[in-house]
């Protein structure tokens, strides 16, 4: 598809905004058979809807649940199924580790385990962050030969990994045999070629279990996620835009940086969000900016939550249509329905706003109503060349 | 695809019509919120439309604006992304050239240069036809060792070039460096296998020089879109249809005929081919009709030009049903909303007439009528399998 795309994308002076409402989709409440979408009031959403071009995304194939990376790789232009980015990968963009080609990153837990070395808890109590931090500070005392080893801290029990050096294979089996009463696994080399790189880490293991041992809780680790840096195409070039990402949450800055935006610093709210979009209006041809409330209201099951988080959101749509975007994009990465509390797989409500939207029925922002509207049910990789089409930055194909 | 529809395909005696509006799929105008389709009447097709199976037919891809060449491979039911025909084979096509497989095709300008061999117009000052025809003429004097050169005008300041020989390449460089200034570009093979050929090429251009030294405004060529005849499935064979195109513009003709179609003999007018598809009707189980108004009028910008050109055309559309097709198919090969005044990526509506064609919600041939039924959003090389399960020349898949 980026092949395809790529020769053909032409520059001019258009702009570009994709606003992206984590975990948008929905379900309908039991009580009443209406989504969250459906039972909030959106007139501003609504009235773009009815004269943009309406569909629903699949951000990586039908029945399928996207976690937050492939969910962003897709509305990004990219399939996410030959771009996968790794939970090693993700964790260290989530705390906006300045991760480099070659990187090897995993997941660390700290866990607790008997004399006999057998885990007898997976996440050591779920110590607080700050002693986390400690112990990681102690982790960081290990040297292995010929690599350079980088520890930080999550949140609670976590922590990221990442060995840094030339020769670095992320195919290594996971240390965490997922359940209790057993002994953390060595790390097994999943081929040949990274049978150094599973010693390095076996030996890493073996060090913190030594730092560790005194410790009441977190007296060992699990590691898990080993993945590197994937090779992907970076946004700017292939798509020719100028690019920003102006997300208040780390993990969402991570995964724009991955594929080269720039990233802007903003503050902790949607309006600081909006604020900053103001401020760089000029210097740049394409925005994605995160809204992260429909989410966090969705996996707390909160319908009531999530249809505040989507009402707030719509009175700032105003805002954004002040500045005058050529291409208006509004949906969401995946579904997190407050009936599942989880990220689901149903397909999410996109509207595409611009003067060559088209002719489409749609006349309400919703999973319902977006299902008769022309742009289908999409593959969330295929919103980009739909977005620079409206922008008029495609040249047709063939003479 | 083809690999999948071929082994099921039977033969019976049923006719199917496909009849191409050309550059049908429009926009709203904003004054009204309504495009061209839902501001013309028409009634006969808004009938069929409440009887048929409709949908929406995209030719490439999601924001991709299709040419005219590949526009028509996907109506014909070729993946145009797989086979793709060059500039300089289209504009071959678009005078009925007779190419021939090996044949290398470049789409030719005749242009000015100044005494130090800079373009200062690359059009020529878009000299008239006639003129071109007698350059080309002189051009026709060019020999070139173990290959034919044949040199034919087009239009104005174009010309198509084709060398014949055997071993030759159209993976070349191009002469044009669409800039004013410069001289023209040595030709360059893309792959070493085209080296002969452009060292070929290369001896024309400095032979045309030489030619053309003493003309006052066209004294240089430009040379771009080598291409050879992609190698396309035959359209009679894959599909076991005696298939006859009816089209009044040569590029269309010349398109049918680069898959394996007869193009049969007609007038200049809509109701001049009307005629020739009822002097054929026995001879043929398959006719592709095209009707060029839609796109003249959207290309001009001219809103009203084409909702009267879709109201010509629903006029004639009882004359179509007069003969008695068991299946007849109504679309495009490509949006040109008027709006636009060019080609646009929206998907473009499609109707399915016949028996079995289905139980369908549209009642109305337009682009947000369409968006509701039941073909949904096709990729176009879907619809020959379509047209022909509806013409119950289609086995089953699998027991």
């Amino acid at each position: 598809m980026l092949d395809l795309i790529a020769p053909l994308v032409i520059t001019n002076r258009t702009k570009i905004v994709l606003l992206s409402l984590d975990g948008l989709g929905g379900l309908p409440r039991p009580e009443t058979g209406r989504s969250e979408l459906e039972t909030a009031r959106l007139p501003h959403l609504d009235a773009l809807a009815t004269t943009a071009a309406c569909g629903l995304l699949r951000h990586v194939a039908p029945g399928i649940t996207p976690g937050s990376g492939p969910g962003h790789l897709g509305l990004f232009g990219y399939d996410p199924v030959r771009y996968q980015v790794g939970r090693g990968v993700l964790e260290a963009l989530g705390i906006e580790f300045p991760l480099r080609g070659g990187d090897i990153a995993a997941r660390g837990n700290f866990c607790t385990v008997d004399r006999a070395g057998r885990i007898t808890d997976r996440r050591a109590g779920r110590i607080a962050t700050d002693v986390c931090v400690k112990l990681v500070d102690r982790l960081r005392a290990i040297r292995l030969p010929g690599v350079e080893v980088l520890v930080e801290p999550v949140k609670e029990h976590r922590f990221v990994l990442v060995l840094r050096g030339s020769g670095l294979s992320g195919r290594l089996s996971e240390t965490d045999p997922q359940v209790l009463g057993q002994p953390p696994l060595a790390v097994e080399p999943v081929e040949p070629t990274a049978a150094r790189t599973a010693e390095l880490v076996n030996r890493f293991v073996e060090e913190a279990r030594r730092l560790l041992a005194d410790e009441p809780a977190a007296n060992m680790v699990l590691l898990r996620g080993f993945d590197r840096l994937p090779e992907l195409p970076r946004f700017p070039e292939v798509f020719k835009l100028r690019a920003a990402a102006i997300a208040a949450y780390p993990m969402y800055r991570g995964l724009a940086k991955l594929v080269g935006m720039d990233v802007l610093k903003t503050g902790g709210t949607f309006a600081d969000e909006l604020a900053t979009l103001g401020e760089h209006w000029e210097a740049y041809d394409f925005f994605f900016v995160h809204y992260k409330d429909t989410d966090k209201a969705g996996e707390d099951g909160n319908f009531d939550a999530k249809v505040a988080a989507l009402e707030r959101f719509d009175t700032h749509v105003p805002d954004v249509q002040a500045l005058g975007p050529d291409v208006l994009v509004i949906t969401g990465d995946h579904a997190t329905p407050s009936v599942l509390a989880a990220h689901g797989w149903q397909p999410v409500p996109v509207l595409v706003a611009g003067r060559y939207a088209g002719a489409d029925p749609v006349r309400e922002f919703s999973e319902r109503a977006c299902a008769g509207g022309t742009l289908g049910i999409l593959p969330a990789q295929h919103l980009m060349p739909i977005m620079l089409a409206n922008a008029l930055r495609l040249n047709k194909f063939g003479a």
